[in-house]
C-alpha cells in the first residue's frame, strides 16, 4: 500500500524535533520524508491523506511483554507478590491451551495498536508459534525471545523455535532467551550461551528484578546475575535484560561493554512493589534503555504512554529532583531505544526505514497549547490522542477501529477462555 | 433534556458493583436507575440510547485544580522546584489578563470532559468570575475556593466572591479559602476563620505539601499548619486541605474530628518530587479522601485516570506492599469522595442525584476481558474509554466532540494568549 500524508508534521526522534512536510510510504517502508516542496511528484497513492497539521510519530516499540497474559487482567490484583504468583498466576497459566495464545494475543495486539504501539518484544512459555500466527494475521510486528527455565522448555526446543520463527514472516523474529537466573540451572544457561555463540545471537532474560533474586544469585555463585551470565559467555553477541532494577556499577559496565539494552518496566515494578530502576544512571553509563509494559497480569495496561510518564516521575521520586529524566530521553527510549533492542529498522520517521508509525490527533485538548510537543506527548499524552497506527506501511488501526479484526467475536472468545480457565 | 439509556450497565459506587438495567434523567437529575422491568413506561425522552452493555459511571470530581494554568502546560518542565516557580510560573502568571482565564478555562473544561470529569474544585488567584463564566457557558460544574495570600486578594474580596459566586448559577458554588499557611499572615488567616464562622462555611487551602512548609510552620508557631489553623477556629465548619503529604497523627485526628477532606494530588507531587501522601493512613483514620489533578503546570494532564492509577501504585511503593490501596478505595475517592469534598449531590448513579456521569466504552481492548470491571477502570482505564460525558443531565462530550465548543477557534485563541505572555 502506498500512502501519502500531506499538511503533516512528523517527529524527528534523532533530533527530538517536530518538522512540517510530507511523508510517503511505498510498500512496507517510508519512501519520502521531508519538505513538501521536494516531495516526489506524479506518484499515485492508494490513500492520499490531508493530516491537517496532525503529527506522525514512530510507533512505540514495547520492549517487554507477555502478550497472552491479557487473560489475567484484573484477575489477580492488590495481592502480595507470593500470593499473586502462587494463587493467581501459576495455576491458571497451567490451564492455557496453545490455541488460547492465538486468541489472547489478538486482544493484546488491539490494545497495542490503540495506543500507537507497532511492535512488541514478547517472552512467554506458551506456544510462540500461536502467538506469532496472531501477529502475522493481524499484521503486527513481533520479536520473540525464549523463556526456557528448569520447569518449562529446553535449549533444544529453543533452537527449533529460533530456526523456525526467524524464517516464518518479515513481521516475526526470534532471539535466544531464558526466564531468569533464579529459575534456570547453570547447565541450561551454559547451553543457551553455546546457542548464542553458534548463531552469533544476543540473549535476553529477566535480570535483577527483585532484591532477593540478586542476593540469591550472589549467595549461589558469588556473582550478580549479570556477572554470572557474562562469565559463561552469554553476552558475546550482546542482548539485554528486562527490569534491571538491582544493578551494580559493574553490571552497568558489563552491559555497556557488550552493547546491551536494559528494558525498564515501571508499571510492573510499581504494581509488584519491586523497586525503581535507575534508568538515569543506565543512560548516563551510555547503555541503551528501552521501555516495556510487561504482561497484563503485572501492569495491567499495555499502554506505552503510561510507561513513559512513569519513567519520568519515578526518577523524580528516586532522586528527589524535579529535573530528573527529561521527556526527550524517555521518548527516545520508547522508540529508537526499543528498535535497537529488538534489532528492528524502525523507531524514526526516515526514508528507507520501516513504516511503523502512529498519527497523533493534535486537536485533543491534552495536546494544547503546543508550548512543547515532545513534552506534551510524554507528560500529558494518553491513548486517546492516537488516531491511526500502521505497521509495515499497512494501516491497522484508524479512528477507533481495527482493520480485519472482528472485536465483538474476539472479546467473546476471550471471555470464553477466561470462563474455562477460571471455572472452579 | 430527558435521556433514557437502555441495555445499560451502571457502576454502583456505594456497593462498588456493576449492575445491569436502565438509567433515565429528567432535567438535571437522574429520574430512574434500576432494573429494566421496573423502569417507567410511557415516558417520552429527548434521546433514547441503546448502550449495548456499555457502562455508566459517575463523572469524576476533580477535587483540586487551577484551570487557567493550562497555558503553562509543557512550558516549565524538568526543572528544579525553585527555578520552576521563580523563572517559569510566577513571572508568566503576572501577565495573565482576566479574559485569558475565560478562554484558558474552556480548554481545561474540554480536557476534563474528554476524560469523564464532570466537576472541578478550582483555586486560582486570577479572575474567578471569568473562570465561572467559562464553566457556565460550557455547562461544566465548578466549585471554587479563594486563594487569598499576602500578595494577592484579601478577605474582603473573598467575601465578595463568596456572596456573588454562590448565587450566580446552579453550576457554580464558592468556598472560603486561602493559598497556604506559608504565604498567608496569621492576621489574614484569622479574618478568613471569622468569615467561615459568619457564613458557617468550610475552609480550604494547600496544606503540608512540602516538608519545608511544615517545618517552617512549626518553627514559626510551634504547631503544624493543621494545628495552627484549628487553633484559630478555621475548621469549625469543616473544609479540607490539598496535598496533605506531611501529616502527623494529630493532624489526621483534627481532620477526622472536623469531618474534613484530604485531597491527594499524586501526579503533581510526583512531578515536583514533593513526596507521597499517606492516603492509606488517611483512609484508615476515617478521613474522607478526594483526588485532584492540580493545575497543568504541575501535572501536566487533567486526567483522573492517571491520578487514580498513581494513587494505587505510589501507595504500593510507599508501603513496599503490592496489596496496598485497593482499586475500589481509589475509585470511591475519585467519585463520592470528591462529591463530599465539594458538597455536591453527585458521585453515584442514583435516582434523585445530579446526572453528572460518563459512559465507558467497554469495547475498548483495555477493558477486556471483564474479570473485574472496577479494577479494569482503575488499573487499565485511560481517557480513550470515555465515549460520553454529561453534566446536570446535558451531554457535553460525545464521540470525541464537545457540544457548543468550536475547538479550532479555542485552540487558536489559547495559542495567541501563550504567544503574548511568552513574548520576550
Amino acid at each position: 500500500m502506498k500512502l501519502r500524508f500531506y499538511n503533516a508534521r512528523y517527529l524527528d526522534t534523532n533530533e527530538m524535533a517536530v518538522k512540517k512536510g510530507t511523508v510517503c510510504t511505498n510498500g512496507e517502508r517510508f519512501s519520502y520524508v521531508g519538505s513538501t516542496e521536494n516531495a516526489p511528484e506524479n506518484e499515485v497513492y492508494d490513500r492520499d491523506i490531508d493530516l491537517k497539521n496532525d503529527l506522525i510519530i514512530p510507533g512505540f516499540c514495547n520492549a517487554h511483554t507477555h502478550s497472552p497474559m491479557v487473560f489475567l487482567r484484573s484477575f489477580a490484583e492488590d495481592l502480595p507478590l507470593d500470593r499473586w504468583l502462587n494463587e493467581a498466576v501459576f495455576p491458571n497459566e497451567a490451564k492455557l491451551l496453545p490455541e488460547d495464545s492465538y486468541t489472547l494475543t489478538k486482544l493484546a495486539v488491539c490494545e497495542y495498536l490503540s495506543g500507537g504501539t507497532t511492535s512488541c518484544f514478547d517472552m512467554y512459555f506458551s506456544a510462540p508459534e500461536q502467538t506469532a500466527k496472531a501477529f502475522i494475521d493481524t499484521g503486527f510486528r513481533g520479536v520473540f525471545c525464549g523463556a526456557v527455565n528448569n520447569f518449562c522448555g529446553s535449549p533444544k526446543l529453543l533452537e527449533e523455535h529460533y530456526v523456525k520463527l526467524n524464517s516464518i514472516s518479515p513481521l516475526i523474529s526470534y532471539k535466544p532467551g531464558f526466564h531468569a537466573e533464579y529459575t534456570t540451572s547453570l547447565e541450561i544457561m551454559e547451553q543457551i550461551a553455546a546457542l548464542a555463540q553458534k548463531y552469533h545471537a544476543p540473549v535476553w532474560c529477566h535480570n535483577s528484578e527483585t532484591k532477593s533474586e540478586t542476593e540469591g544469585c550472589i549467595s549461589r555463585y558469588g556473582k550478580t546475575p549479570t556477572e554470572l551470565m557474562e562469565s559463561i559467555g552469554m553476552f558475546e553477541y550482546g542482548g539485554g535484560g528486562y527490569h534491571c532494577i538491582y544493578f551494580t556499577e559493574n553490571d552497568m559496565d558489563i552491559f555497556r561493554r557488550h552493547n546491551m539494552t536494559a528494558v525498564t518496566n515501571p508499571a510492573s515494578n510499581s504494581k509488584l512493589a519491586s523497586g525503581i530502576a535507575d534508568i538515569s544512571s543506565l543512560m548516563s553509563h551510555g547503555i541503551n534503555v528501552a521501555i516495556g509494559t510487561d504482561g497484563a497480569a503485572s501492569n495491567n495496561a499495555l499502554d506505552m504512554f503510561r510507561e513513559m510518564y512513569l519513567c519520568t516521575v519515578l526518577q523524580k521520586f528516586r532522586y528527589s529532583d524535579a529535573a530528573a529524566m527529561p521527556a526527550e530521553n524517555v521518548l527516545r527510549a520508547a522508540t529508537l531505544g526499543g528498535a535497537k533492542a529488538m534489532e528492528l529498522d524502525c523507531g524514526s520517521i526516515e526514508a528507507g526505514k520501516l513504516a511503523d508509525f502512529a498519527v497523533v490527533d493534535m486537536r485533543r485538548p491534552s495536546m494544547q497549547p503546543e508550548n512543547d510537543i515532545v513534552k506534551n506527548l510524554v507528560f500529558s499524552g494518553s491513548k486517546d490522542i492516537i488516531r491511526m497506527t500502521a505497521v509495515g506501511g499497512k494501516i491497522l488501526y484508524e479512528n477507533g477501529g481495527f482493520a480485519g479484526i472482528d472485536t465483538e467475536k474476539l472479546y467473546h472468545d476471550c471471555a470464553r477462555i477466561c470462563e474455562r480457565i477460571f471455572a472452579k
